[in-house]
């Protein structure tokens, strides 16, 4: 079958702490499971672990809460603590309701909450979004490079609910080695018509497919491999993703 | 390996016309290929061929645009016959910029263009969403049941642009057999923690990890399987994954 694609789910990844490199976390853990890369391979990476080894976990108990930031925690009985957190973690609130804060981050995604996530972050604590998840998954790549000189893409994923639709999807906040929009303009459809506005976000495809198996994360599986997709190789970060506010007809 | 999702294409989809049982089309199809389907499996289906097999495509020459529709389409430099069909197939205006209409559809779908496709809809042809994508999903569920015993799962997708983000999705516009929303509220984290606000669309996130074959739609892949998912089996229609206006910050 020539049109046929996997989703691996990673095995054995360990606990995650501050300071690892989750190039050689991989490429162990896939080792211990006899799974071998190949060129062309997709990695897509739950942020969760990407945050853990990057430091970007906070003892909430460490967290002064603001004035606003009780008064927010209070409408909507959250931790205090955690609103304060998702507030200095954004640079502009787009949407506040009833306590839920649909923000833009500092590294410039619309969400809610900011990214902070209280599960798996460990006990007493919060993940942030790691700072530039493009470096982080360009790094991750270019460990494995050099490790087992494979050439793969990763992909930084991020459960995110959305406007218009209920229910979160896993979505690319990072990338490396994959462009993430795919420009199908130009081709022609069954009839020879040319397609009109084919951009299709293939970044964000891949981490919902990802989630197949990573929707397992919370029982230890936050990495999949995604094999025989083809993909334009590149090195075009996954923040072309947002769009700008004046191009967005919901902002 | 124990967690592990495959993503096959079907091949052999002829074109359909109006009147062709799919779920027939899609059995003779897996055949040719020599592909057995199991219980579990999950066949996600472009609408395109939906919409053909159930007469929803119209002859353009046979449509009169009103004023408004000129209007639009002069702005826009769209086919007015084509901006008139929008209007028709949409039940309320929710945004509109530059000729670009966001709309929802008489059957409560908020996307570009009430869901018209002029791609693959046959020369001078536009498709129309299919009128209950989620009876047509049951339809050829049952089918498939009927001809060949087994049970899987039928999800009708779409690809749809999406405020916030750029790219279009493919996503579940209708499905029978499966939950289309995973509800992991309750379940607990790596540490213990309850997981919170855990709803996740999963419908929407087989559709799009079906995209990465039915990708090539336009070159007459318009059927996926998807196999090594487990899914909650239910009748849940797809209807429920739209937000209600008054449960959306966007709307």
């Amino acid at each position: 079958m020539k049109n046929r694609i996997e989703i691996i789910g990673v095995e054995h990844i360990p606990d995650i702490s501050e300071g690892v490199e989750l190039g050689e976390v991989i490429v162990d853990s896939l080792r211990k499971m006899g799974f071998e890369l190949r060129d062309g391979d997709i990695i897509v990476i739950s942020h969760i672990i990407v945050s853990k080894a990057e430091g970007r976990t906070v003892d909430l108990s460490s967290i002064k809460p603001s004035e606003f930031a009780l008064k927010i925690a209070k409408e909507s009985s959250k931790d205090p603590r955690y609103v304060e957190l998702v507030l200095r973690e954004s640079k502009r609130i787009v949407r506040m309701r009833r306590g839920l804060i649909i923000s833009e981050t500092v590294g410039g995604l619309v969400c809610a909450n900011a990214g902070v996530d209280l599960s798996n972050a460990g006990i007493g604590r919060a993940a942030l979004l790691p700072i530039d998840p493009d470096y982080s998954a360009r790094k991750i790549r270019e460990k494995i490079k050099k490790l087992i000189g494979v050439d793969v893409a990763v992909i930084i994923s991020d459960t995110h609910g959305r406007p218009l639709r209920s229910g979160a999807v896993n979505i690319a906040i990072g990338c490396s080695g994959i462009e993430p929009l795919f420009d199908r303009r130009g081709e022609k459809d069954l009839y020879g018509r040319e397609l009109t506005s084919k951009i299709i976000c293939i970044a964000d495809e891949l981490a919902s497919a990802a989630e197949l198996v990573i929707g397992q994360a919370d029982e230890g599986v936050p990495v999949a491999i995604i094999r025989g997709y083809r993909y334009q190789s590149s090195e075009t970060p996954a923040t072309v993703i947002p769009r700008r506010e004046e191009d967005d007809l919901f902002l």
